[in-house]
């Protein structure tokens, strides 16, 4: 099999680090324990690894392509989709009330990396009609809501978000698009969109575009951004499809990776205008767009985790295979499985380590969602909103950053044979680097930490996580063992440091801000190093305890060593990151534009 | 222009760092002082900049293709080999009675940089020739040197490299291609060979295979390879052309990257068997492929140099061109270029330092290796010999690994259209990942640094050259400039973190080889970041004091800031580095191949 879903550690990190059990406590979520979570991880890992994992590979060497207009997907894509649908694994989070499920986040976040460890590319579509859904649950009026949500929900129809214009990328105070106010209420929309993910394709009947667009006369800058849904085809009242709208994909790109994910190029008003029903009130479309976004930024993070994981389990599969070498302990006579040698462990380590690190981060995160939506307790609610906004970006950015070491690591692991793409294991380095760049490059997750989640409190919310994370180091540390006290004393070297980055950002985003930004991006993977490092820290004591109580025995020995490790080779570096974000901002900013 | 030579940091390089005036005091390089530099390195750019480079994205696009055993290379790389030949630019490093130019290596390195940023593609064939070249020089009777050398040299001939074999990659002791002697004195050879560069093409009118295969009877392992020339066709006694050899390309590989190169695999002796003809001594095959092997792996530690300095180039652009969004200090009123943004300059001065840094090192080992071979006081042979064998595998390994990270920055930097193909910053990282796999992987690299380099002699060089490093800190410190006491505490810390290191690696390599191999291929990431470093750290005195000299004013002041620089963000993470290597060891090997 291509994809085994990790299911043993995506459930520890359900049960033990999520602890979805106190999220079932939750009213809204009375029905989601352990058990819910279990069966729908495992129905979930079935569906996976047996449909849509098998046709990753094809995907990459039998793109989706355009012609006349017309995207045909990856052959098996069509039929996969359709069992995706049928299978309800669109609605998994979404209310029962329009035919979801109404699941945790903390429960479909498993889906979603699973989903995204068979194919990244395919689970591109629902990721994106995911975003569409909550946008339009957010904002849209009920009867936008009744239009559209179901048949997104039951795959009859896909979602998109349509941001990126050629010049407006992380920019969106520049976008151009238009909408022109028509008698009946409706909008004209004309402009041209790019780097639109499954803007045209073939899995559904119809795709429901949400776009970002200027009325005319609005404000300049990002205060004068509406949002709108323009629909490929009109729906009429009965909820039956009308005229094609007047949006044509004029072209797809031809990309680094993500190959079988058409990424198109929407051309929308050229002959006439194309109609659209605005979504929510004028001038607060980026407000609402947000939102999908930063449910998007999260599911991107976790295909971080996902494409990590795959890449790890080929090569630990190549590693156990290959044959080459006598083991420098002298172990066994002859050449050995590569697996044996200390570097290829060394790798497969880095790569398993930093994937578990993020799934706890994601997973803790998912059930903080959970609580800021539905916990009975207002103020409660409010710690998790805050908490789990501090997380987004570090989910995003950490994750995905991550994965690009990973899948790199993982073509190392391979030798020669990594480098020829029949192998498969340069495809995850390809798919790989997008996920640092689409829903907000690292830079731009980076400046979200500074300037909302940072700044905007004084780094309250920032320092409170520090106090929670020293509390786990007590706990560490008043332990016997060797691996807690070892990570202990890497959680307190991490934290501090981290600490020390929150004052010099907190003290000179507003006096000397080239030297907070210059310090951003090493902030975040920082923060996220730590934060990460401490749900490992948290997965450690947990797994003692289960051993102790003789609870899979091999789960949680490879756990506590895994934790070890990551806690030695990658949490190991916080103090030179702080170092070079506290005493190095300087020499970042300081050539011209001309010098370079 | 797609490329433009960095010709000043390259001849910074040779003159302040690499001393060319000091290897021109060498008998053998009596014509090679600066003014012999600068002309050839002038020279040579022109001809990349405008014959090599422009065909690089053609490469990509149209790479070599195999058909009926005929491989036909990237329209236009016929005729830019002629003209590399014709330029004399595959002789500029050898003996002049072979028709080369006999220049030192401080000034051959900066002509394989430039070929290689012009053309990674392109450059392996001449890159692979050299590689024959110093096999047959040091190995071949004088009869096959007068027979192959002059036609390498003047390009009628190319050169390959025959180790890999499906079987045996890394591990060469499983080589199993046969060699039959004949009663004439020649070899019958049967076999396959795997991931042979430019085995065949149509550049050059023969191809001179130069072998490794077992002669029947010989002992097993890697003592029992001989080493053979195994030419396309075979040349007749007054150098013309002869028959057909029975050696064939059955098929090229589909690559992540260098897809211009064609990576064949060859079929030896199907057809009643290839002549082949033994150089040196039975059985010594190994030991010579190693001579080819060490000028190659310094040649591949350049094109990591030369395919970031080329990503870098390309960011630069980038970011000079793309407006977007306002920077952060208010500087702008409104949106800016993308290079005032911080965390832009931030990832474009990570990209430059890291390149300057590798080149530094590159060229110090040149000017090295220039001594070691021809130096007329045997003591200082033998002293710059061991120095340079101990930078091979830091400038292969440190290099390539740090090409990834500057190509991964590079489509960073352009943002979604990174991740077009055809805005070529994607090219730039899939050709960078075969560099820390082929000439042997990182892991290959860092075993030699621990056991030949390290080990063999208990240290003593690894500890000399952290003496020398000892007294640029010195320097350094005694400096009254801001930058200079940064640099030297920077520096300091790096090198007592690399001496804690080669301890652990001289304690534990024979009473616990996993410990100290779990750590080879940071302790090669530590000491290159030092050695590199090291470098810098000369750099920025130079810089100053042909700053203080009125001297390139421009030039000097960015040498100073990008040396800051880089010993505030990368020598900044030697501590971590040493913690995870000296305390990290246990977790690396403590799982079993079943556990994984």
């Amino acid at each position: 099999m291509s994809y085994v879903a990790p299911t043993k550690d995506i459930l520890f990190c359900i049960k033990e680090l999520a602890q979805i059990d106190e999220v079932a406590k939750i009213p809204a979520f009375a029905e989601a324990g352990f058990d819910t979570a279990q069966a729908v991880v495992e129905e979930c890992a079935k569906f996976n690894e047996g449909v849509v994992a098998p046709l990753n590979w094809e995907g990459d060497k039998n793109p989706s392509f355009w012609k006349d207009g017309q995207v045909t997907t990856t052959p098996g894509f069509k039929d996969a989709f359709k069992q995706f649908a049928e299978g309800g694994w669109q609605g998994l989070q979404h209310p029962v009330e329009f035919g979801g499920q109404g699941l945790p986040k903390a429960i479909g976040a498993a889906a979603i990396e699973m989903l995204n460890s068979a194919n990244t590319s395919f689970a591109l579509c629902p990721l994106l009609t995911d975003g569409a859904i909550e946008a339009l649950l957010t904002a849209g009026t009920p009867e936008q809501q009744q239009m559209y949500i179901p048949k997104m929900i039951d795959g009859t129809w896909t979602g998109t978000m349509n941001l990126t214009e050629p010049q407006a990328g992380s920019d969106l105070a520049l976008v151009r698009t238009r909408a022109e106010p028509q008698p009946d209420g409706t909008y004209k929309i004309f402009g041209t969109k790019i780097f639109i993910t499954f803007g045209e394709h073939d899995m559904a009947e119809n795709i429901v575009h949400l776009v970002l667009a200027r009325v005319a006369g609005a404000p300049e800058g990002v205060k004068g951004i509406s949002l709108f849904i323009v629909p490929k085809f009109l729906v009429n009242a009965d909820g039956s499809l009308g005229a094609r709208n007047d949006v044509h994909c004029v072209s797809i790109e031809h990309k680094l990776g993500i190959k079988a994910s058409p990424t198109c190029v929407l051309q929308y008003g050229d002959h006439g205008g194309a109609i659209g029903y605005l979504v929510g009130q004028e001038n607060r479309g980026l407000e609402y767009m947000f939102i999908m976004m930063n449910a998007a930024r999260y599911a991107v993070g976790v295909q971080g985790i996902s494409v990590a994981e795959r890449a790890y389990q080929k090569a630990v599969q190549y590693a156990k295979d290959r044959v080459q070498s006598r083991p420098v302990d002298g172990s066994m006579p002859g050449s050995a499985a590569i697996i044996h040698h200390p570097d290829v462990k060394r790798m497969l380590m880095t790569m398993r380590a930093y994937t578990e690190a993020c799934r706890a981060m994601a997973f803790v995160a998912g059930a903080a969602y959970d609580a800021s939506h539905h916990h009975p307790d207002e103020a409660t609610r409010k710690q998790n909103q805050a908490f789990y906004e501090f997380l987004v970006p570090l989910v995003k950015g950490y994750s995905t950053e991550m994965s690009l070491d990973v899948a790199s690591l993982g073509v190392q692991v391979h030798g020669g044979m990594g480098f020829i793409e029949e192998t498969g294991a340069a495809q995850y380095l390809r798919d790989a680097k997008i996920l640092t760049i689409y829903e907000g490059t690292t830079a731009i997750q980076a400046n979200d930490l500074v300037g909302r989640k940072t700044i905007r409190d004084g780094g309250m919310v920032a320092k409170a996580i520090c106090a929670q994370i020293a509390k786990t180091e007590g706990e560490l540390a008043a332990r016997s063992s060797v691996a807690c006290r070892a990570v202990a004393k890497r959680l307190t070297a991490g934290r501090k440091a981290l600490e020390d980055v929150i004052e010099f950002i907190v003290a000179n985003t507003k006096t000397n801000p080239n030297a907070a930004f210059a310090g951003s991006v090493p902030y975040l993977m920082l923060a996220g190093n730590v934060v990460a490092g401490w749900q490992m820290g948290r997965a450690l004591m947990i797994a003692e305890d289960r051993l102790a109580a003789g609870e899979d025995a091999e789960f949680m020995k490879t756990k506590i060593v895994t934790v070890r490790f990551y806690a030695d080779h990658i949490l190991s570096r916080a103090a030179g990151m702080r170092d070079a974000i506290v005493e190095g901002a300087e020499s970042v900013t300081a050539l011209s534009a001309e010098q370079f």
